[in-house]
């Protein structure tokens, strides 16, 4: 059997369509695993959704990736730009990494220009808001 | 009924009194709670007061406080320094957020100077030591 | 009757097939140019595709898209990390316009992590070879 | 008898209330004097408040205050981020000073995060508005 | 009846004349007064020509300025590139500012590239000596 | 029989007019030329006025202007902050060179306010619109 | 009796062996865990073995310490380059502490030549793989 | 038959022996041009002398080479500092590749200090001149 | 006749002996004085000698000194590391210079390391506390 | 016959014991050797003890060490943090090399933090005091 | 009588062909010397080929070039990017120099992309092993 | 008997009068050394003056001062912007320094303004060619 592609959610990625819907459109993160479980079924794959705000538990899932995912799709958030343990984490994972971005982090602070992630994923896809996550599961179908 | 205000403290708040009292003083970190519902009763505020090392949770604090607090007061101690994913948290909040520090950073090491909180707060109180909780709670009954 | 994607290509890209395959892959830009066709048709999408090794004809083509097609995906290639024209350019385009790389350019030299057309594109796909063209042109039909 | 806390107020203040309202509110300087008397009465103290657009009286207001103050409240304005003369003033005062700042200057340009003042201040309030000056006499009392 | 436009000048510009002419031409300051209150008749505008040594007294000319100038002329000499104290006061006067230097800073020291009066100046003229101030007028005139 | 004036346009300046009128005003660049002849006939000037968007032909029109011309206007736009071959090409020219800016670019982002104009142009004028060729028309005539 | 050394492990060396051994050499961290109770019965030390992907958590056991431990030998992997947090926890702890790093840090990436931990610690040992508990736990015996 | 040295020349090298003769000698590009075609006789080598003002041309050029030429003997002139559209297309020429420089650019501005083309050549050779290029011609005999 | 040397002193100096005398020693302002108008005598030059907290007073002193000084020692204090416009009236001034400051100032906070004195001045003597203003009148005799 | 250990010391190292022992430790440099030499019996290892003042004699001393010594044991003090001449020789030595400080560097001035020798070392120690070299000794062992 | 030509090597040139052949060629320093006596005597030159580890030595050797030799070819391997003392000797010499290097050195660490020889010799050759110093010797024929 | 004051030189030293007698002078060092003897005796003080080229010499000399001297006159020359092993030495003298240069170090180029004399140091003289080391001499007297 087929393992899943993780698509892994970095923090406050659960307050989506919370707030500043003029950066990150009005979806919630459920309308954004719906989205993803029907492109992926179109694709013939299957998906583990998950998010959280902690750092650790960020490098956990992706160690279990490892193991357990035939890729990951990896919207880090805050985390993008600050962790080390992240990027060391997604070095061993030896499988397809496609990090994404709902906004376009270019157009915003400098401090979200830095991606530790970025180095270490096959590539990125950012500014496509939900979409996003759709282009980067058929990214990994040619990576796969 | 009126919500409370978060005070919110970071990583190695719990070991106040314990350490460093030339820098922090001899106050515990009960020892300011206590400090702090007496001020508030005297304002006429509810508080919830929070230690957590953790930046994962404090980021979930935070968002807690969007929907059940009426504003934040927020000491994030290391994490002020170095953590996007509490710049996140903050700024969607949407209700009166300020930012204390026991002891005066811009006395203390460089990398002290940068707070990723400052620019998503209402204001700042720091060097004062507990006192400047109060001073918070004062601010906090202008604000809101 | 709908304007076409103008899909527009820097310098030295014309000399993919010929180089470095182990990062630009084996397949020339004419390759790729026949596959965006087709994906274009499939997507009932009309594409003009034009390579130039000149910064001022690709300012030029910019400026004839703003009038002539409906979005721009644009591989600037080495005038991505130094032409403030090309920017200006894209500033006043008032269509959808997609970054897009062959290579993870954040793998690469430091000179090549800073992107005058990020600021200003709605979006950036990088790391996908050839198929990130693909991707850009779904990107368009989202966006038009 | 008691001496009085000085209240010095560096360049551009006298035109509070005339100016950029959204920034620092639609109080007048002298709104604000009359706010610190009433304030300083209730809390048993006596104020000496001064405005100067010049750097050089405003260092000779603080060697002043180092024989006839108790405590130095100064918003040094514009001078807080060049002046190494009031830097150097206020380092041989020997008596609490309190950083002042109507607005909160981290969320303002990048040459407002640079003090000279907070160094050698006690503690620093920001953001709150006029009402920043009256928390600073709260923490007078604390600090005499 | 029309109000003047002010033309104000900084630090060491009494000395004109008796310094480095290399740089700055034989023309004294009364000079270039003169000169100026011939062109501006010419222009039908009243001019108040100033200069001052003192950093807190040009602050002062510009907050007068503000009310009793229809424009501001100012070759700030030094303190443009140290003065937020000027910066700040500038913001505020809401009416046409030009920024005028005899000569041209940016073949000058590194120190002199930076402008503090640019950001908040309607426009720069510089490097054409005396004239410089003529060419500011006759731009006055199409500002107000 | 007397040279002309060179007026030189760089990148984008063709599209004047039909972009961001905020910034750079409603006039294309064919009312401006039209307004620089009429201003050149009263001041008995001759000019050539002429844009490009090319890099290397700015340098070759700048090398002509060194035989064919009494002065150089340049507003090179992008090119102002990119481009050594242009300083190169001024510096041998042996005739004044203006530097025009339609906007005040020391207002506008960071990257905008280094020029590879100025240290080899006799002065800058910058922020006065389509004025500001006039303005430097009247320049030139002190000048040669 | 006697308190145990801690030894604390941070993010992804719960994948030793299991990843890069070029760099890190193919040991298990249980492989580690087994070397360093063997070499610590010799020198009739105690020890408390642990590893955390978390940061919050690594906070905690440093805390811990402080009461629990006679000293820390500390391998905070890539914490060790952005954890101000445990930076402070470390400041407090009053004992013998002591960094360790697998591979040599300095031969690696700019990001990892920044270490938060060296400044509060005894000692460094970089560079050795597993053998450099070994020489670490000596270290101990000569500090305690 | 065998094939030719390109020797390429960037920006304003056509200008060469009229200007600034302090810097570059006296002699002009057709001097050079003849003495590089009787050296190369002496060396049995055959030339191909061209010049371009144009970036994206000598990108061509360079392109060209690859399959026209044994060697590339560049002078890039300004856009040696900044053009990595050429660095890019040096890096796929596979063939012996000479960085000249008439002047010595590290007695020059600090912005000729960074070189493109260095990186992506065999050797570099500055500051003699005119024979400069001869001496690049000797070296070429030794590497093809 | 001859002209004084003018002894200039900057911000803060008239506080000497009564502040910080580990760094500036036990001596006033007078007791320097009255120490240089005696060494002046032993020398046969007549002093000047002045203080004042005020940048535009010392600027214009400076200028004064251009005619009625053979010389100027300056302690320029704070202004030292800020005041251009110090700089400017200092490289008019056509007569020896001589900085002096009572501490080494290069064992001090690094803002105080950088000097806009020290490019005009001819010489420096720095550390020898009072002492080192009687090392400047020697070295004056020897300039003048 | 086994080669000895090289044990190489630099500038200043001769005067341990004599000065700032707060840092360094009581013991003398012969103190360390004898140490050292007591430890290598202890482990078989045969050890050539060395130091000098002189970057040249220490390049020869490495040199040296590659023909003549097992493993190089170096502290070389200052010249760590300027000596490239150092860095080659160790580049070419063929040996394992161990970086021993006294204290830890990472604690003193900023200009310790860069070390020329780290990037060539397989190792480094540091902050024990002598015991360092023991450890090093040890560590000697496990690489041979 | 003709002076010689001094060729100066500095640090571990000696090693050559010794030590990474893939950067420094096979060829010994002996075999260089043999190879320069031999394109001397061709060019009617006379040299003076030394070696030295020592910084103070190679100051020496270009102290007497300044009398004894006509010319100096300088390789000064790691003393060209730390060796200010390099530069003053070189300063003075008065006769030309021409700076060699083996290897490319702007292809290699950052650190070596700096010279301090460069700006005080007449040209740079570089990156083309041994033969560089034959072109030197070629290169010096011109300038004497 | 009293010890004497070591007048220490670095390197190139010797040249002096050889060169840019502009920037240095036209007197010897043998001149200066007979002017410092003859200044000594005047004072009462016994000198011992030398020079060197060799930067690990001039360490030595400074730590023979440490027992034979009763204070250090220092001109290091170019070692004052690069060594560190002579900061060192200084470090642990215990007795008066003095830093000397012959010329205005803060007039030349940036890298001549760093010392690492300066920070342990007493005191700085420069820029008054050799009358500075007699004014070093005067104040040895006031320090010992």
């Amino acid at each position: 059997m087929v393992k899943p592609v993780y698509i892994l959610n970095g923090p406050n990625l659960n307050m989506l369509g919370k707030r500043q819907p003029e950066i990150y459109g009005a979806q919630t993160l459920d309308d954004i695993a719906r989205q993803c479980k029907s492109k992926a079924k179109e694709l013939d794959l299957d998906v583990e959704f998950r998010q959280t705000n902690d750092e650790g538990e960020l490098v956990q899932l992706i160690q279990n990736a490892r193991e357990g995912a035939c890729a990951i799709v990896l919207n880090a958030a805050a985390y993008t730009h600050t962790s080390i343990a992240i990027h060391d984490a997604l070095k061993m994972a030896d499988i397809p990494i496609i990090e994404v971005h709902l906004s376009n982090v270019y157009k915003r602070e400098e401090f979200r220009h830095k991606s530790f992630v970025s180095p270490v994923a096959n590539g990125v896809i950012c500014g496509f808001g939900a979409h996003g996550y759709e282009l980067a599961l058929d990214a990994v179908v040619k990576l796969i």
